[in-house]
């Protein structure tokens, strides 16, 4: 029968994932061996074990499904599955450990950590052991590989709303069949993530940092995601270089990676002629220069070039996703703040590991605006919306444009959900914006110099999941919940 | 030539309008004089007589162009133009009175009246003359009326997104010729608008209000706008029926008024039917039932029944977008400002006194998003947006998309000038909701306790003009703004 193999299939996959994960966590016990850290070595010799042979007996048992095929529509529950997979796996050690003794806490900071969200429930993270804080940034170096991989090659082939968008714009690796196997297009990428991770971590070594808090905030940093080693994130180097470095590489990370992979291929022109990519570094200057207008005016920085510091850093970390600080940014003053909250509905360039709406899907909105505007005054007028010099199928507009509504009806939910556990209106606002952007920090009582640790279980629960639909360009969740996809 | 006769009609009608408005003043005027109020009656005589004398010269001066022809998109500049002159003249009696010595703030004062916004920069109303504050109610019944003419028969005629939806879903009255002349339809709306005033002003008197109170307190009403003579706002009267006929009332005026049309010409059936109006009184009751919950868990109302007074009458108020209070819900616990600031990005039906992104938008949003996820399914499907029983032509849906975008731009731009102001981020975001809703009052700053008196006045401009965009539709005002308008 078709329907058992399908299920074999998919069965596979995510035991593959899972065994991928085991392998990883050996990297982090490795890590607990080397800081002679014995009680977190044993945690995470209980994980390696469960992850390793929980995924060894389903790679096992369907490796015969290996060569099997998909429906395109298979991809969905693929995709969500693993992703749960591998947070309910990847929530072993913080447990097992004693890190976090609550499983839904841990879940938590695992679907923070894979989704490259950031947010945390940790009130001390140096408190933990080194082996638990390398896993915890490890979970987000992971998820941007998958993020990347997913959004360029595997979701524009399920359809997902607005990247069939940005692969029309940079016409770039396709996942040939959507197989279990990783094809080359997908090493390809890896590559690149590979070696802005190799670069970025070594010029924190150079700054200064040892190899520890290089390699966790470098795996912060190119997945654009914010788990720092220290409580006072980026902030606790106070080194000008390292905030450079971090600052240069959470705005690189957070462009389309498909674009590298021409520039790889010789065609560097696609790079500097993408329009999303000239919006974004535009979206950037601006908001930057506002807030460095804003933070010396009145935010007590004693220098321009301290002011142009701190707050291209910020402006980097909110605009990209990341989520790391420099500074308690929820103290500036007014513009600074209404700037960055502005730039949490924004985000970074589709096909990076950036989340939020992302820049693409702004621009078409905006330029079909202007079209609208055009057809009211000349209503028999045709007008294409062309992004840069190509013209976009309208067709390709319904799924970016409801998008922008799903999205602001996940914060609007969210910020719903956390003002029924008591939570004030401008923290829970904030708690949507977070969530659904996968940023990690927000303002108030999720502040960056606070954490998630105060909510209750069910909210947790909801944050998590939050995490994840965002995490999955929305649509990729949602389509699991209506009926038409469980009907054969 | 062709240019100045067009040019001579727009002139026609906002002179036209421009009269209007000095007679709707002689009825406050008359106010002045029945209470005996001399230095208010002096600042009123003069600014009837500005206005009468501006709009009679311009009347006669345009005259013969009064059957003259205007093309379909000179609407729009008769639209916007005659908003700002009747804002422009209705400031004078604030400024000539000295009620507000500032033009700025009687500016803003007068826009916020005429676009049913309700938003004030008034710290004690009670302490202006009544005449004042009869012509201040007075502005919203003005500007209701002008809303439900405009939204139910000029501007669909202008092609102005989502209207048109709600015209093809419930085939009403429209003007059969854009000229300034008032058609037969545009009476009927009034004449319902007339019944629905008499019907609310006879149940307030009957409540035990005096003439003045209920008067006003009807114009606030019936228009959604939310300006009150008491600066405790209807809440000063401290009697349920009161609360309860005000409460009706802003949901019977927040309805299309097309279906009101159509009950009057003997069809209830599409009343009754409206998938619109169903969903409108879904969110009212679900958004009731949840602030009752909360404010009669932890919100310090003695008995049940009155939980359900004061919720009812705050979600009724920020869902129709009047703006009045009976209570100051900024104090409340935080689920039920959770549930109003979500109300505030909903608003009421199209067609009527309402503001906000409206509920048909809305539905319309989310039914093409289910759409969209069945699309993911079935790529080769066919998948109809049906609103109640009929097909929508997905044409309709760009402009309502790409409405609820720059709906969320207009949010998000006001909440960020707010900011660069010094305002705090709440404050400011609630700024943004509540300008671009209409509705008046907000969170924080701009709380029902409170008012805006205390911004700058580039912010009140500037607000004065959010205003305006939004309740045109947003459409209308910014299509002056590109240059394919002013191109021949």
């Amino acid at each position: 029968a078709e329907r058992p193999r399908r299920g074999g299939v998919i069965g596979y996959t995510i035991s593959a994932l899972v065994l991928m994960v085991g392998v990883f966590m050996l990297a982090a016990f490795g890590v607990a061996l080397g800081y002679g850290e014995r009680q977190a070595a044993r945690g995470f010799a209980v994980a390696v074990g469960v992850a390793l042979s929980c995924g060894l007996s389903g790679f096992l048992l369907f490796r015969r499904h290996r060569d099997g095929a998909l429906l395109t529509r298979d991809g969905f529950l693929v995709v969500v599955a693993s992703w749960l997979a591998v947070s309910a796996f990847g929530a072993l050690p913080f447990v097992l450990t004693g890190s976090i003794p609550s499983y839904t806490d841990a879940f938590f900071e695992t679907t923070s950590g894979f989704t490259t969200t950031g947010a945390s429930i940790l009130r001390d993270v140096e408190a933990l052991p080194r082996s638990i804080l390398f896993w915890r940034s490890l979970t987000h170096w992971i998820g941007g590989m998958g993020i990347v991989v997913l959004t360029v090659a595997v979701l524009p082939r399920l359809g997902i709303g607005g990247l069939k968008l940005m692969r029309s714009e940079a016409p770039g690796p396709t996942l040939d069949k959507l197989t279990p196997r990783l094809t080359e297009t997908a090493k390809i990428l890896w590559l690149i993530y590979l070696a802005l991770t190799a670069a970025a971590c070594g010029l924190l070594l150079l700054a200064g940092l040892d190899w520890f808090d290089a390699l966790t905030t470098t795996f912060g940093t190119v997945a654009t995601a914010g788990f720092s080693p220290r409580n006072a994130s980026v902030g606790a180097y106070g080194s000008a270089f390292v905030d450079v470095v971090v600052t240069v590489f959470m705005l690189l990370a957070a462009v389309n990676f498909s674009l590298y992979f021409q520039v790889v291929r010789g065609r560097p022109g696609l790079l500097l002629n993408n329009p999303e990519l000239r919006v974004f570094a535009a979206i950037f200057l601006i908001a930057a220069a506002l807030v460095t207008l804003s933070v010396t005016g009145g935010g007590g920085y004693r220098s321009f070039g301290e002011g142009v510091r701190y707050a291209s850093f910020q402006v980097a970390s909110i605009l990209t996703t990341t989520g790391f600080s420099t500074a308690d940014y929820d103290a500036w003053p007014a513009l600074a703040k209404g700037v960055l909250v502005t730039l949490m509905l924004v985000g970074g360039c589709a096909g990076s590991t950036a989340g939020g709406v992302k820049v693409i899907r702004l621009v078409t909105l905006f330029k079909q605006g202007l079209n609208e505007l055009k057809y009211l005054v000349h209503p028999q007028g045709i007008f294409m919306l062309k992004i840069g010099d190509r013209p976009v199928k309208k067709d390709l507009l319904y799924p970016v444009a409801v998008f922008f509504f799903l999205y602001v009806a996940l914060v609007m939910a969210t910020a719903l959900i956390v003002s029924a556990a008591g939570e004030d209106l401008l923290s829970a606002l904030a708690t949507g914006l977070a969530m659904a952007g996968n940023i990690g920090p927000g303002f108030g009582s999720v502040g960056p110099a606070r954490n998630y640790a105060h909510y209750p279980d069910l909210v947790k629960w909801w944050l998590s999941f939050a995490m994840l639909v965002a995490r999955l360009e929305v649509y990729t969740v949602l389509v699991l919940l209506t009926p038409t996809f469980w009907r054969r």
